[in-house]
């Protein structure tokens, strides 16, 4: 049964909002069919919806405050009325489907805690990201909800990206893996040979093991777990790194006109590379445990990204996230 | 005044011992003119420098265990009588100047600690890796010598790598950067907030403050200290990257003849720029803080990373190396 019900498009929260996100809402909705609100201020979006000619084709909820990109956790409790804490309330009430935004990752973490609640039985909700492997993405999680977590909480992450990867890439057992230093079980800190115990042992989870920093983009685990510190560093570090040899690369062929002819017979295909590289591409990080579908798409979203977001909102909402999730935690609740 | 000792090469450790470590070692002796003494199993040794006709050019000391790659800190206390052990007594004593292994970083560490001891006033020996960014390379450090530290463990790590990056960068005064997950002071985990209050107020270090994993490459600082768990996944993480681009990369130019073109015009550059993201072109991590320097090759070392190693032993070694971080440690003890 198709959700009829929009999903809400935070319109103020991103380092290229308004006008990106207003691009990506109509692109959403336009050329994918998905019926989108725009949250923010009415003046600013309606003008900026009249460049599309788009005015009278999407529809605008209000809310004249904003958190800055800059803006941390605790704005979420000095702005209740900001753009991306309407937009939660919208869904929390069921007018909305799900909520994508381009805003402050630790805004958006700690309105959704505060405005949806965390789910019955979940411990932490935490946000995953979808890397680009072959042939089909590897979840991490956390990606940053959680600078601090406790052994428990890693197993329940299991069970979160678990259920994500089940729904959204289509396994029927993903297989879970510990990120950490070693392969064996006794090798890493504290927090992390306590979660191989626990993991090892706990039912309804295929574990994989330990999996360390070269195995993010080789699939040999299909979800991996660790706290939102290492989880943070470890993207960022992706991040930089596929950027640095990138970079590097284009430096290397524009050097001379040889290979320059080179590059330019490469450039179609270089460019669908990083089309699978980009996190454009495939959406944004999402934020698992929560009531309720919340995307958090790049901070430096184009329109390409916001309306990828909102596809990824719309069939995680569909296919029922929130439930799945719900399912699994009550079934297998932590000591 | 150049130091005529020779470097002890663990000719034991490393996934292609002895063959390429004896190789580099002949290298190192025959095209960089530094002197060396292979530490291993004679019979074996004899008959590997007789292929290169060398067994009368580099003498061997006689270790007849070795640790195996896959063996951890306990090894080193089994195996009192291993190449690596036997290497580090060899400096201890003051016989060689320096050591070379591309065997278990984690056996190494632990053998170093044991035989060398650590140097007076140093909390923890970190294992310190160069990145290659340029003008000058980024020193990474903790890349995986201790799982678990304190703040004030982190500010001397911030003195370990400024005297690293004086002598073998030639950098007046090293920015030291806190790896973490946001660039202001409030971001992040316990360890590091508090780690950035010490640095900060830090005297004789140059703190470049917060940096994230984007910061690795970019050269935004010229040390950047982090724990040793988070370290080795940011490391590991980073290769994994790297070789992933570039895999895709190869994969994405031999889809078709024209593209094969490219890439052959291009192979030479390539070739160049791969050397530069090379663990063996710039010689391998170090272990600073022990009572004599240590060279950490990558356990899948050839002879090129041998012969680097020896090369970046033999240098920091005459440059004071030990000296240096006693002497910044001494004047800025923690509290």
């Amino acid at each position: 049964m198709p959700d009829s019900r929009p999903i809400a498009v935070d319109a103020m929260g991103g380092d290229r909002a308004p006008h990106e996100i207003v691009a990506g809402a109509v692109h959403a909705v336009r050329e994918r069919g998905l019926p989108v609100v725009l949250v923010g201020s009415p003046r600013v979006l309606y003008e900026s919806l009249a460049e599309h000619d788009a005015a009278h084709e999407i529809p605008i909820v209000r809310a004249e405050e904003a958190l800055a990109m800059d803006e941390g956790a605790l704005a979420s409790l000095r702005r209740p009325r900001s753009s991306i804490a309407v937009a939660c309330h919208l869904l929390r009430r069921g007018d909305v489907s799900a909520v994508v935004s381009a805003g402050s990752t630790a805004g958006i973490v700690a309105t959704g805690k505060l405005r949806l609640k965390t789910q019955q039985g979940v411990l932490r909700p935490a946000l995953a990201v979808a890397l680009p492997t072959l042939p089909h993405p590897t979840l991490l999680l956390d990606a940053g909800a959680n600078a601090e977590v406790k052994p428990e909480i890693l197993v329940q992450f299991g069970h979160l990206g678990a259920a994500y990867a089940e729904l959204a890439f289509g396994i029927a057992e993903p297989r879970v893996g510990l990120l950490t230093i070693g392969s064996e079980a006794e090798k890493g800190n504290k927090l992390v040979r306590r979660a191989h115990e626990l993991l090892d042992a706990a039912p309804a989870l295929t574990f994989a093991g330990n999996v360390e920093g070269y195995d993010l983009l080789t699939g040999r685990a299909d979800v991996i777990v660790t706290d939102g510190f290492t989880g943070n560093v470890a993207l960022k570090t992706m991040e930089g790194a596929v950027r640095y040899a990138f970079d590097e690369l284009r430096r290397s062929v524009s050097e001379s006109r040889m290979a320059k002819f080179g590059a330019f017979m490469q450039r179609s295909r270089l460019r669908e590379l990083s089309g699978r590289l980009d996190a454009e591409a495939y959406g944004g990080a999402v934020l698992l445990g929560l009531n309720g579908t919340v995307v958090v798409a790049h901070g430096s979203s184009s329109a390409r990204g916001v309306s990828a977001a909102c596809r990824l909102a719309a069939d995680l909402s569909a296919g029922g996230l929130t439930s799945r999730i719900g399912e699994r935690i009550s079934a297998h609740r932590s000591r």
